[in-house]
């Protein structure tokens, strides 16, 4: 075992799009648990959208991450040393120990994983914040019906793969929205969307009417800007917008003027924006559906994978402009 | 009694703001019921914010107002002669007639009103659409709870007026937007809001902050463009937004740039565009109630009335500048 921790850091905030600067890789010493907590060692880093607003300092629904600190972020690893009675070593676990190679945490803080059921890094993904969520704001928020039109922006990412996926187990039309015919072509053959349209591929407005030919009743968006705008001229009345990640405003210094507002009240539309942890009372029955499907073979989903934490931050700036492909890991061990 | 109509023709479509000339006033023979029909004088005729939709040659929740034709609208007026069993010379009605002095309708288009109850310009206003819309979209839409901070815009109008004092009944702290101090006086000292902002006196994001110290939890709109991408500013966690007009966006031919859209996912908002036809299963209670509350002196009323049909484009284009001071009306005979 290694006898040095490694940390990536938060040393400066973002004026628009993230930089390597922004953040500092530092060596520490291996801490030590106190009464009561464990000492894990990473082996997974969950790389997620919401980091990017947490990098400023400005209210948002938790506090910013703090310069000169770890960088925040949920990872899977192992227990390596315990003074909890409910932990052992060799026990993996879920944690909130952010950027860095090993770490110590209380052991309510950590939640054990069954890794005989899944591998460890679903439980950063379909099986944990990005699963729920995608549960969460297609059933609790949108009520899709069936035979109903479903629209998911960033379709093959670690959210919109999924919302895609259940919302054709609810029998619906569904349509995604990616960059990239590769992505469009996993998201249409792979995961079973009934088109994808390929937003970098030209005029997108007339794409959404070719796929969407009787409108849009449920738009489940995680990117926003320009995207959305055009999405918002072919919802229909009484349709329901999910607003779960506006990607493409985050990297920017000055956010993008929506237009068609109008569309909101002319088409009665329900617009309703969702953060997963307002609903930590639906986790057990979202997870257990999850699980079970996932059990049953009927939810495909990929992992695009980072080596190494010397890399997370190209990796994470890399999914801000939707270089992933598949939900966002970087490897740590 | 006259032998001749007046109506008021909409002659061509507005590009940007509506001017007179968008409109041509013409005399007509009256014209004869038929079987089944009634002849009606009109005696007020409505003009609401929502008329300035109708104008334009787009997709919206009813078909545009046709060229060459009257312009639409409700009135209430006088049943003159009836070929219908239920009708007879006298009975006040409801109609929707538009701008015209004389029209005929079937009878099962009109609803007769109890003017003992309440004079006939009231069921165009308090106790008809406007009052029904703020019923419904306070009520049904924002489901404000007793102690939250209600906020309205266009606070002195004829939906804007009702939403305040029935949350003000409700138990909330009601805070009015309005344009210039006579009607922000008005709002406070009349209609009973706790605060009431003046948008034309300066910096409103501060006004905002210091009429709402914490927050708003309900936004009840009829206005946005800058209001509202302000007010989404000082919008609390889990708020709520009835979205019932733009009436600053109807106006303009290059619509507004909202750039707040984020503050909807960061405070998890809901927000939902009303329009009142779609609750016609509210109709009777949202009625009874309104009517009740008005039959105890509970609720204050205003009415803002243009003299004579040849005035009604001037008092309509008055009105999308906010030239109203409380619901506007055309007193027709």
């Amino acid at each position: 075992m290694e006898n040095l921790n490694k940390q990536v850091l938060l040393v400066s905030r973002p004026q628009g799009a993230v930089t390597e600067t922004n953040f500092s890789i530092v060596e520490t010493a291996l801490p030590t648990p106190g009464p009561g907590e464990a000492l894990v060692r990473n082996e997974w880093l969950s790389l997620d959208p919401y980091m990017r607003g947490r990098m400023n300092d400005v209210k948002s629904y938790v506090p910013p991450a703090q310069l000169g600190q770890v960088m925040v972020g949920q990872t899977t690893g192992e227990v390596i040393e315990s003074n909890h009675p409910a932990l052992h070593p060799g026990d993996k676990v879920l944690t909130t120990l952010g950027w860095q190679l090993f770490g110590v945490a209380k052991g309510s803080e950590l939640t054990k994983i069954d890794t005989t059921r899944a591998p460890a890094s679903y439980y950063l993904g379909i099986l944990g914040m990005p699963g729920i969520t995608a549960w969460v704001g297609l059933f609790e928020v949108a009520e899709p019906k069936p035979g109903e039109t479903v629209l998911v922006s960033a379709a093959s990412g670690a959210v919109g793969s999924v919302v895609g996926q259940l919302a054709k187990i609810a029998g619906c039309r569904v349509v995604g929205i990616a960059g990239g015919q590769a992505k469009c072509d996993y998201v249409v053959h792979e995961l079973g969307f009934d088109a994808c349209i390929d937003y970098k591929s030209g005029d997108l407005l007339q794409q959404l009417r070719d796929s969407c030919p009787r409108g849009v009743d449920v738009y489940f968006e995680n990117v926003g800007g320009a995207i959305l705008d055009t999405v918002l001229r072919v919802m229909n009345r009484f349709s329901r917008i999910t607003l779960c990640g506006l990607i493409a405003d985050y990297n920017t210094s000055e956010p993008y003027g929506y237009k068609m507002i109008r569309s909101l009240l002319i088409n009665r539309i329900k617009l309703q924006g969702i953060i997963v942890f307002d609903w930590k009372d639906r986790y057990a029955e979202a997870l257990q559906r999850l699980g079970d499907l996932l059990a049953q073979g009927k939810l495909k989903y990929r992992e695009s994978i980072v080596q190494g934490i010397d890399n997370a931050p190209k990796g994470f700036i890399a999914l801000l402009s939707g270089g992933n492909f598949g939900k966002q890991l970087v490897r740590l061990a």
